[in-house]
């Protein structure tokens, strides 16, 4: 079979361990070749690929990036592009398409299914947040950079006896900030599920303190908001470069802590770091089996699913099911990490 | 409620982030009394034991090892130890006990808990064998460290023109070897499961010499053994100090392969340095999950369970059914691993 | 013989391998008493203090923060408590006191030197700027979580095919931004010492893209400026909650870049993370001989001196010279990290 | 100006840098083309190399291993082909040839140098053990891994009260298991430099255990040896697969252990794991100022010498010299970590 695979959307550490499993499985189990299109999308918008052999994926298991190159491509020009996507791949005679990316462009994947192209989707996002997946591969790795963070900031919070207040990724969802967390022992965790009420956010922290203690770590998602009316809110603005900037929360908090507290508090905004470099064993592992389990969906004719991990099983869900809804922190997942205050 | 901790068994990082969320849980959240048995059941037997508080367990999270110690007991000496262990919880006034252990602490708290006891079990093993749970910490960390390993014996191997052939902890299943070696992208995985054929691991590795490969590494649970008869094979030997030598199985592959093949080939044998030191974040947070909903268990009397991860929520499972039968690699899951040479 | 030591000044990964060390050459080796200052020159100010045993330092070796505790306190303040603290070291019967800081503490510890207390410093920062030794321990672990998080954001850059413009600690010296590039291969490196010029730093990297690269990371010290009349420029500003904010300059440059680039360019400012947390295995070596040579420095009444690396030696050099100059990145050593562009 | 570059003799953490940086200083620097001969002498005697470009050399900072490749050829071999080296150096019109290499490789390029070839040496050794520098890359690597490891043991050792017994590389000296054991708070070190004692030992081991302690960390270089008559030794044998087994030293102290104080005893031998793999900061930044430094050398026409570091300096230093003695650990550092019991 001819199979082609191509990577979307931004950095996630394993999506060279996916390439590298489709590859191996793909040419020495059934014999078949692979084909990487370039920069995602646009390579298969554009018919911009290379062959994908055994020597192309020699050595990257480990390395993050992506070998293929991603770019953003709008949703509507993919969607004028699907009469052109079909035609090329009865040029090429493709058996079967490979996308591996996240919310965005698992929608694209589907949109494609739906046009009958024959699509097998690999979930992709150190966010956590899509559906019918247990886990994602990513996630694992973001959550050990953030709590080997965490830690470093607990030692340098307790010498100088402060409340760090400390960003890490979530637009959308709080699992980054929920798992880091409670790994590394945080003593408030916010995340956009619940909205924080200021006051009591500033009491959970300053009981700590009354126990004698001297320091305190609050985590923050991103995304985290207050409670509407509980305080005043604006998030996000437009810098002088044009950017839109999304952080601030942990600015934001740890100035209100401070003024609340009377005690020093600073912000520590992690950034990118979580999202980039070698995985972890365990993204490694989930990348691999995700590879290796979109190969065989394509030659059992799966189309129109994506992998997913359930419990310790790699199974087949349908794309419409996996992009119907974010997978949010559900109640009792965090009441377990509220406990760890 | 007044509830006794206590960690029996090797050590196994995640033992004091268990013991950490057992006392959090019960005395922030319940108002609970936590007292922990020192040394294991020896503790319990002999009422050698101290109340823990918030204080006790401060900063012990991403410690490796266990602040209440672990020591082994004869079965029998526990057996006879029933009665008085009965009489102690009563005069205790305890609510609960909640033994953190492997398979054998697993059927003495199985055996306490037939006689009356009020048990919660929280499984603890680097080897993942325990059956009913998904996973059980410990094992990230020791994939992890074993992963990093074989990360750096890949460059030495291949500098120096080798195979080299490492034996990872497991003496009765091979979830270690399976793990590691897809992390780290092994060429050839052999574990107990799968009793080895050495003339076709020799041939597979011989067929990545002729394709122009320099090198290859062999991952070996240390309880692999060849196929009956394919093979000269007695494992194991008493060596001058009276220990019992399980090792040898990487000494003895090694050797066999470069007798085989012709080329250099060396056994390195990791060790204990899998089994212990700080837990991964992953490890962590499946630790104190555990402590969470094992206090929670014993508020609710669900005794005579253990903790169990299934899919990503945490459930009760009998500890009669955990303790049925070792968890071994299934065939699918040595299928995957086995494309990838 | 009795001696007292105290950290002073922020975190820094190693304090507690000094503290250590100096009990246990004390202890184990003279047979002295050793106390610890609780938070730095406020314990010796206000004979706040405790008795250090073997005990007390179990375990500590591997453990940031400082055990001791650590506080800031003004010149002016310590300077009148000269005579009280003379008082004090009488009555104490103290023999020597180690005072382990930055330029700020040996400063001080110059001052009480000169007023006739038994002063041995050890010199501690992070930002390897202290003259007359080597390095200082805690360096090498800052620069080591920096290259890390380097090495990591590499692969995003390179994905997303950006610039990352990454903000390391260095207010007045260049020497993390300097060894940290250097280490991660950066392809630019900003330091203090060189103002750097807008049009030349945005046509190196610009060049790089004409070279048909698709990223870019640049280095820069938080204290890094332009060339007078190069550039806008006014650094640092006081926010809504009055705290001075230095950062910016990888914000500042960010935008530059992406402005006169047409390339998507993206600040990261690492902050605290560069500071706390367990040593590398060299700052803990370190920072052990250096304890080490404290207490041999006050057995032979060396007073008024610190300990500095040399070589492979540690050596006792005068206060005064130590606290004369920062110690700056030299040309020569700039020379050599530019060409790794 | 043409140089042609070869690594020679055993992997080491940070090959692959100072071929990148000699790339990066000769070509960009100084418009020089620059050759990689293939697995070290091996390539210069056969005239197989390949040019080295940019983009040879591209991401390879991290990496560990050689991707020029590296044998070991007979030094009679290379003696043999001085003539045709010379004639081969000319044919290519090589300004000058920088191996990269140990002991052995440096007494080669000394025989080279004399027999008039521009040959300008770097060393390299994980064990450190190269007189004239006070440190070579790959030994910070060695060390940092060793440490990482006994801080792992030491828990385990703790959970199981035993002494463990850690075998550390090392034939000849000492460094690694001075330093890894001074970072990891070993509680004895043992090395070749000093033949230990075995009584002396166990009773160390024994006080430890007397003071109460449980468990205890024996480091130990696997040159290590008793002092003559006072412990039957023969150290090394012959295996059924004609291997010398070098090792030995960890089990057979652990087993004397054992036996005199009447405690479980363990040995673990690290093994390859301390010689591959990335290297730390610290040593890419020690790799690449060798390279730079190198190219700068032959520039200079600094024939017959070898980079070496000399405080914060990188100097040039006679081969001569360099390979006279290998250097030892000096009694003063070994004072220092005795100390730290």
């Amino acid at each position: 079979m001819r199979i082609g695979v191509l990577t979307s959307g931004g950095d996630c550490p394993g999506l060279n361990a996916v390439i590298r499993s489709v590859v191996h499985r793909g040419v020495v189990d059934h014999g078949d070749e692979i084909i990487g299109f370039v920069d995602g999308w646009r390579g298969l918008l554009e018919e911009d690929y290379r062959a994908l052999t055994l020597d192309s994926v020699s050595g990257i298991l480990a390395q993050g990036g992506t070998i293929l190159g991603s770019t953003r491509v709008q949703p509507s020009k993919l969607r004028e592009g699907v009469p052109a996507a079909k035609a090329m791949c009865e040029r090429l005679g493709l058996d079967g398409i490979i996308p591996i990316g996240g919310e965005g462009t698992l929608k694209a994947a589907r949109m494609l299914s739906d046009a009958g192209l024959p699509i097998v989707g690999v979930p992709k996002t150190i966010d956590n947040d899509i559906a019918c997946t247990d886990v994602t591969f990513g996630f694992d790795t973001a959550v050990s950079v953030a709590t080997e963070a965490l830690d470093r900031l607990k030692t340098t919070a307790e010498s100088h006896q402060r409340v760090m207040v400390v960003e890490l990724m979530g637009r959308h969802t709080g699992w980054i900030a929920l798992n880091a967390g409670m790994a590394a022992g945080a003593h408030a965790i916010v995340v956009p599920e619940r909205p924080f009420d200021i006051e009591k956010l500033s009491r959970v922290v300053g009981e700590r303190f009354e126990r004698g203690k001297k320091f305190a770590i609050v985590v923050v998602a991103e995304g985290a908001k207050p409670e509407p009316g509980t305080m005043e809110w604006e998030q996000g603005s437009i810098d002088i470069y044009g950017h839109e900037r999304f952080a601030g929360v942990a600015t934001r908090l740890s100035g209100e802590l401070e003024r609340r507290l009377g005690k020093e508090a600073r912000p520590v905004i992690l950034g990118h770091v979580q999202r980039g470099g070698t995985p972890t064993a365990y993204d490694r592992i989930l990348a691999t089996r995700f590879g290796w389990h979109a190969v065989e969906a394509v030659h059992k004719g799966a189309f129109g699913h994506l992998t997913a991990l359930q419990g310790t099983d790699i199974n087949l869900v349908p794309l419409a099911e996996a992009v119907a809804d974010l997978k949010t922190v559900p109640a009792e997942r965090y009441a377990e990490a509220e406990t760890v205050i």
